[in-house]
C-alpha cells in the first residue's frame, strides 16, 4: 500500500474510487520540467538562507536532476495511487536519496507548488505563443507583399461594398494578431509572479528569501499576499481570455479562407496538402484546416467558460475545485498553439487567384460611393449625391448593367453635375487608389502599413521560451 | 506511405502537420465497438438487400470481428497517419480479408458513418446514465429512510428559517435526480435514430433497407432527411444540456456537504476513506470528493459551450468544423459518470451528526413563523400577526434569549392575544410535524414520499446499455 | 417612508442605495399578470378550504382584478421603493380593500409564489413559441412545395458534393424545427408543476389544498417537495438549453440565407422590404435580418451560460442570487420569439433562383459519385470505382472540363468498363431521382416527406397559451 | 413615412416587423452623447481640412449641441421608425439646420461611427471603473487597517488551516481587485483607439485628418487598417473578459460575506440597512447584497459568453450580427459598476466581531503545522514531524481535545523531542506572529502591506472620466 503524507490523522485508508477520482497525475503529469525545476530552486534557497545544510541541498538537487533525466528518458513510472506530479516527484526523491527527501517539503505547501507550477508552465507557454504569433504575423505581411496589387471586392455584411487591395484585407488580420500578441504580453506581467513561500496559505516561519527562487526562476514580481498567493487563478482566466479572443480572429479569417475557396467565390486554391478528399465523392477537396480552426472556436470559449465557472463563488484559499484548472489550461494552450502554427505553414502555400478576384470587383456596383464622392466634389451634399447614386445604381439593375456600361446620357437624367471625367472616376483601380486616408487602401497607404509592420517585426523582442 | 481513400484526385501528399492536426484517431478510437458494430449491421443489410453477395457479408463481418477482438485485446496497432476510427478499421478490414473489403463502403460515407457511431455511442452511455443515476436516488432515498427522525434549520439565504427533517432535505434531491433521469430518458428519443443511409448528405442509389439497419442496431426510428442526418448534432447539444442541468444539482449538493463538513456547521462527518489530507498541515481532513464534484461543473458547462460555439453558423450539411463534437462529448460523459458513481458510493458512509443539527435548531428563532402563525389562529391578519413577531425577535435578540425563553408575560406585551398554548406551538417537533401541506415537512408527508420514490424506483423499467 | 413587511425585527430602514440595486421591479413587472392570476387562485383555494371567509376571498378577488385592469390601463404607479411586483400588488391591494389584504399572504411565502409567477409565465410563452413554431414549420413545407423542382447542389465542407432538390434542404430545417417543437413540448411537463403551498420552504401549516390551485392554474401537477420547488429553477435552464439549441438552427439557416444572397452565390433574392442599404455605399441591399438573427445566437447562449453560472454551487433552498433568473429568461424569450415570427414572415419572400441554382449544379463534378456507383454496378468494389473516378477528375480539372464534357474515349482511359449509358448515368436530374433511399432526395421521396409533414402539421393539436 | 437613407435603389419600403426587429434605438439611444461628440469633433475637423466651409461647420455644431440639449432635458423625441441614434441625431439636425446636415456623413459611415461611439462610451465606462475600483480598494485597506488584530481562522477546502490576522485576508482583495485595475487600464490602451476615417471599411478619398479627430476626443491612437477597424469588436471583448474575472473576485468575496453572516459561523453583522427580511419569516435577516452581487456573476459571463459567440466565424468587415454587440456591453458595465459601488458603500458598515473569530482559532488544531515546524527546529524532517503531529492530532480528538490541552506527558509519547516550550509554539499569537515570510501573515508584514498598499493608492493618477 502507498503511504499518502497525512496517514497519521487517518484510520483508514483512502477509497480506492476515491483515489482514481481525485487523482489528477494523468493530467497534470507534464507539469513535470516545472515541478522538478521549481523544486530545485526552492532548495538552492533553502540552502542558501541556511534552513537546510549545502550537502543535503546538493543531494536533494542531484536526486531531482536525476528524476527528470529518467521521466525526459521515459524511465519513469507512473502510479495512480501516488495522486499528483509532485506526490510522484517526492516519492521517487525519497528512493534516490533517502531520508533527506523528506525536507525538501519545508517551507512549502503542495498549495504554494502548484501554483508555481502552474505559473511557470504557462509563462513558457505565453512566451512560446508571443514568439510563434511574431511567425505568424510575419506570414501575413509576407502574404501581403507576395499579393500586392490584387484587387478584390472588400465586403460588408457579406455584399460586395468596395473595391479594396488583397493586402489590406490581409493586414487587417495583422492588426488583430498584433493586438493577440499585445494581450499576450500583457497577461505575462500577471503570470510570471512567484507565489513560492506562501506556504499553505499564510507563510512559513521558516525564514526563506522569496526573490531568490523568483530569480532563479526567471519572475519579474513576488506574490504580495500569501492567500491571494494560494488562491488565485486570474492568470489563467487572463490567459483563457486572450487565447479566446485569438480564436475568434482565427475563426473569423477561418471562415474566409472556407468562403474563398468555395466555387462560387473560387478566390483561393488551396494547396492540396492541406485539404482532404471524401471517402464517397471522388471530386471533393476540402478546406478541412480552416474548417477545424473554426471550430476549435467552441473548444477555447469552452475551456474559459468552465474554469469562470468552477472559480465562482469559491471562498479562500485554496479548495480543491481548483485542481480542474489544468484540462480547460491545458486544452487551450495545445489548441491554440496547433492553430497558430498550422496556419502559419499554410498562409504561404494559398494561391489567391488574381484575375477572379478582380472581375469580381467589376459587378457589384463597387463603384457607386465613388460616383457618389464625384457628385459631393461637384457641389451636392452628401446624402443628396447617396439618393442620386442610388436612384442610378436601381436603373442599371433593371438594365442589367454596372454603373460604367451606362452611357452618359443615361447618368446625366440622374443629375445634371455628371460630365464625362466621371468614367475615370468610376474606374476600379482609381477608386482603390483615391482611399488615401490614414489607413485606407490606396496602393500608397497599404504599402506604408507593410513597411510599419515589417519594422515593428524586426524590432520586437522576443521573450527566451523556457525558464526551468 | 499510407494511401488515403482519396488519392486519385490529388496531386500531392497530405502534409504531415496537417495529418497531426486534423486527426482524430487519438480522441475517437473508443468508438470502435460503436463503429464495427454499425459496419457489421450494415453488411448484413446489404447482403440481404442483394446488394453484395452473403458470402461478401460473412466474410465481411467475420473480418469486423476479428479486428474488434484485436482491439480489445490489446493487439491493434494504432497508426496517426490513419486520421480516424473508420480508416483504421477499413484499412486493417483490407488487410484481413482482401479485396472484397473494398465493397464496405457500399451505400455509405464516412459523414453518415460517423454520425451512427456517434449516436450509438450516446444511446449507450445516455441508458448507463439513467441506471447509474437511478442507484443514486436510491441512495438518497436510503439515506433519507436512514437518517429518519433528524430535525435540523432549513436555510434561506444561507440563514436559518424553518425547521425540517433531514429526511425532507435530502428529498428534495430525489426530486431533481429524478428530473435528470427524466431529461435522459426523453433526450434518448431523439439519440437513437439512425442516419446510415443518408450517405454523404442526399441519400444513396443503392435499394438499401434502413429500418433493417435501425433494428439490428436497437434503434427505434430513422432519421427523416438525409441532409440533416448528416448534419445534425442537437441529440449532443441536448444530451449536453441534460447534463449541465444534473451538474447544478451535484454542485449545490456538493456545496451543502463541504458546508456540512466545516468546523463551523459540523452536520457531518466525511468517512476518512473519502477525504484527503494535507502535505503541510497534519490535521487537516479535507472534503476532495464534494470539491471536486462541485468544481467539475465548470467543466460540464464549458463542454456544452463548446458545441454550441462549434455549431453556431455552419451551413448544411457536414462541415470538418463538427469533428470537434466528440472531445466535449466524452469529457461529459466520463465526468458525470464518475460523479454519479462516487456519490452513490459516498453517500450511504456520511454520518449524519443528530445532536448537532438538533442543537443548531434551538438558535435562530425558526419557530418564529409559527408564533405569526399562531396569532393567525387567534384571529390578526397575517401580516400583523407578522410585524407582532417581528418585534418580538428584535426585543429577544436584545436580550440573548430565543422566543421560547421569553416569559409570558414578556411575550404578552407584544400582542394580548398570546397565551400559554404558544409554548407548544413552538416547540421545534411541532413546528416540524405541523406543517402537514402536501410536499411539507411533517413527518408523515416525508414518509409518504419516501414510500411514494420507494416504489416508484422499483416500478421503473431500466433500459439495456449496450446495443451492439 | 414606505413599509417592508419585515419592519418589526429592524432597527434601521433599507439604504436607498441597497434598494435600487435589490429592486427587480423593472424586470418583474411583466409577471403582473401571473401574479395577480396566481394570487386569485390562491385566495379561491384559501376560502374553500375555509382558511378565509368567502366574503373575504370575494373582496380580495375583486380588488386584485381591479388591480390587473389598472395595469393593463397604464393607470398603475410603479414605485421603485416596493423592491418587486408581489409587494406592487400586495400594497396597492391594502389600498384598495384595507385590512384583509393582510390575508392575502396567508399559507403563502414570496419564495413559492416567485416561482409560481414564473412558471405560469413560461408555460404561457413555451406554448406560444410551439404555436410559433408551428407556423414556422408550416411556412418551411410551403417553401419547399412552392420551389418544388428546383435543383441545386448540395454541400458538404461548403464545397459542391451532389446535386439535391432545393426542397430536400429546406425539409432539412422543417426537422430541425420539428425536434424544436418536440424539445419544447417535453419541457412544460417540467414547467407547468405547482410550487404554491410549499411557503418559505417548508411546507404550511394550514389545510391548503394545492391540487385545487393547480386546477385552476392549469397546472397537471404538484411539485412533491416544498424545499425542491423553491430551490428549483430546472425549468428556466431546459427551456433556455432548448432555445439555445433552436438558435442554433436558426443561425444556420441565417448563414445559408446570408451565403445565398451573396453575389457570388445569388442563389436568392430578399424582398426590399426585408434588406436594409448603406448610409454611404448607394448600391447595397443588406441581408440585416438573417444576419440579425445569426447574431442573436449569441445572446441566448449567453443567457444559458448566466443562469447555469447563477445556480452553480447554490446550497438549498432560495438564495437571493436567483433573482437574476428572470433577465436571461425574459431576454431569451423576447428573442427567440422575435426570430421565429420574423423568420416565418421572411421565408415566403424569399425568391429562390431557379437558373442559377440549376446552373451551379453543372460545374463542380456533383455526378462523381454517381460515376463511381456507375462503375460499382458495372462489377468494381467501391474503393477501386473512386479512385478511378478520382483520376478522371484530376484530368477533366486539367482540361478545364466536367466529367460529363469529357468523350466516351477520354473516360474509357480510365476503366474499360465505361460504355455509352455512362452519359445518361451522368445527368444530373438522374443523379436526384436516383437517390431514392429512404429520407434521400429523389423527388419521389421529397414528395412523401412533404406529404408526410402536411399530415403531422395537420395532425398536432395546438396548445391553448394563456392559462392566467 | 420616413425616408432611409438608403431609399433610392429600393422600390420598396421596409417591413415595420422588420423594422421593429432591426431597431436598436431602445439600446443604443445612451449612446447620443459620445454619437453627438464625435459628430462635432467630425465637424470641426472637415472644416480645418477644407472639407467643408467653417460656417456649414458652425451651424452643424450648434445643432448637434442644440440636439445634445434637448435629449438632456428630455425634449427629445425617440422614434422607433428611425433605427439607431445616428439616424436620429442626423434626422433632427436636417430639421434645426436644414440642408448643411446633408453634409455631416461627408467622409464617413455608420460603420466607423458607431465603432467611434462605442470606444468613446467604454473608454468613459472604462476610467469611470478605474475609479470606483480605486475607492473600493481604499475601502478594503481602511477595513484591514479598521480591524487590524483580528485573529481568525484561515481556510483551506472550507477547513479550518492556520490561523491569520483578518487584515491578512481581506488584502487578498486589495490583490485581486488591483489586478482587476491593471487589466482595465491594460484594456484601455486598445479601447481608445480613433476608428473615425475608415468610412464604410476602405478608407475615404476625402483628404481628412485622423489625428485630428482622435486629439479632440482624447484618443492617443489611431486605427491603422480601415477594414479592422470597422470589423473589430476585440476591444470589447477584451472588456468582457477582464469584468468577468472582476466578477469572480465579487463573487468570492460575496461567498465569503455570505458564510460569515450565518448563524453557524457569525463572524460579522451585516448593517440592518444592507440586509432585507422575509415576507413570512419574521426573525430573518438576509445577506442580499452579497447573495446578488454573487448571482450576478453569472449575467457577466453570460454577456461574455454572447459576444464571443456573436464574433465568431463573422467574415470581415461589418456584419450586422454585430449590432448584438451593445446588449451584452451594457449589461455589464452597468451589473460591474453596481457591484463595485454597493460593495464600497457596504464593507466599511459590516461588524467583524472579534471574539467569536479569535474563539474560532482555538479549535480545529490550526497549531498543528506550528507543532511540526517545532519538531522541524528539533532536528525531524518535515514529512516525519507531519507524521508526528498527525498521530498526535487523531489521539487528541479521541479525547474531545486540542493539541495545547494535552498534558507535556501525553504530547511526549508522540515524540521524545518535545519539551515545555511546545506550549508557547502552540500560542495562536505566536502562531500568526511567526509567519514572517515575504507576504506572510505575521502583524509586521500585513502591516507593511497595508502601508504599501496606502502609499499606492495615493500615488496613482486616476484618469479623467469624460472625454466628449
Amino acid at each position: 500500500m502507498t503511504h499518502k503524507p497525512w496517514d497519521g490523522r487517518f484510520a483508514e485508508a483512502t477509497d480506492q474510487a476515491v483515489e482514481a477520482f481525485t487523482s489528477s497525475i494523468a493530467i497534470d503529469r507534464r507539469l513535470y520540467r516545472q515541478d522538478i525545476g521549481g523544486s530545485i530552486a526552492h532548495c538552492r534557497m533553502l540552502a542558501r538562507a541556511g534552513i537546510i545544510a549545502e550537502e543535503e541541498a546538493r543531494q536533494l538537487v542531484d536526486g531531482l536532476e536525476q528524476i527528470r533525466a529518467e521521466i525526459e528518458n521515459d524511465r519513469f513510472v507512473f502510479n495512480d495511487r501516488l495522486e499528483d506530479i509532485h506526490m510522484h516527484v517526492e516519492s521517487r526523491l525519497a528512493e534516490i536519496v533517502g531520508g533527506v527527501a523528506r525536507k525538501l517539503h519545508t517551507a512549502r505547501s503542495r498549495n504554494d507548488q502548484v501554483a508555481l507550477d502552474a505559473r511557470l508552465y504557462l509563462g513558457t507557454e505565453t512566451r512560446r505563443i508571443v514568439r510563434q504569433l511574431h511567425a505568424l504575423r510575419q506570414a501575413v505581411v509576407d502574404a501581403a507583399e507576395a499579393n500586392f496589387g490584387i484587387i478584390m471586392p472588400g465586403y460588408t455584411h457579406m455584399q460586395r461594398a468596395q473595391p479594396v487591395l488583397l493586402s489590406h484585407h490581409l493586414m487587417a488580420y495583422y492588426e488583430m494578431f498584433t493586438r493577440d500578441s499585445d494581450r499576450f504580453r500583457s497577461a505575462l506581467e500577471r503570470i510570471a509572479v512567484n507565489p513560492l513561500g506562501s506556504a499553505a496559505l499564510a507563510g512559513t516561519t521558516f525564514a526563506i528569501d522569496r526573490a531568490d527562487t523568483a530569480a532563479q526562476l526567471g519572475m519579474p514580481r513576488v506574490a504580495a499576499n500569501s492567500m491571494d498567493a494560494v488562491a488565485d487563478r486570474d492568470f489563467m482566466l487572463e490567459f483563457l481570455s486572450a487565447a479566446s479572443i485569438c480564436m475568434v480572429h482565427f475563426s473569423r479569417l477561418s471562415e474566409e479562407l472556407v468562403l474563398w475557396a468555395t466555387s462560387e467565390f473560387n478566390f483561393i486554391e488551396l494547396p492540396d496538402a492541406f485539404a482532404t478528399g471524401s471517402s464517397i465523392m471522388p471530386q471533393k477537396k476540402n478546406p478541412d484546416v480552416p474548417e477545424l480552426i473554426r471550430g476549435k472556436a467552441g473548444r477555447v470559449f469552452g475551456d474559459l467558460v468552465a474554469l469562470l465557472t468552477t472559480m465562482k463563488g469559491l471562498p479562500l484559499t485554496y479548495n480543491r475545485d481548483m485542481q480542474e484548472d489544468k484540462a480547460p489550461l491545458f486544452s487551450t494552450v495545445d489548441t491554440l498553439q496547433g492553430c497558430i502554427t498550422i496556419m502559419t505553414a499554410m498562409l504561404p502555400r494559398v494561391t489567391f487567384k488574381k484575375e477572379v478576384m478582380r472581375q469580381a470587383t467589376r459587378s457589384g456596383f463597387l463603384n457607386a460611393t465613388d460616383m457618389a464622392d464625384y457628385l459631393v466634389g461637384k457641389g451636392l451634399p452628401f446624402r443628396e449625391a447617396h439618393a442620386v447614386v442610388g436612384r442610378a445604381v436601381a436603373y442599371a439593375l433593371s438594365q442589367g448593367k454596372e454603373l460604367d456600361q451606362l452611357s452618359l446620357e443615361e447618368l446625366q437624367t440622374f443629375s445634371g453635375a455628371i460630365d464625362m471625367t466621371l468614367f475615370a472616376a468610376l474606374d476600379v483601380e482609381q477608386v482603390v487608389n483615391r482611399r488615401t486616408s490614414e489607413g485606407g487602401t490606396a496602393s500608397t497607404m497599404v504599402e506604408a502599413a507593410i513597411k510599419q509592420a515589417v519594422a515593428q517585426l524586426a524590432g520586437e523582442s522576443l521573450p527566451e521560451v523556457e525558464s526551468v
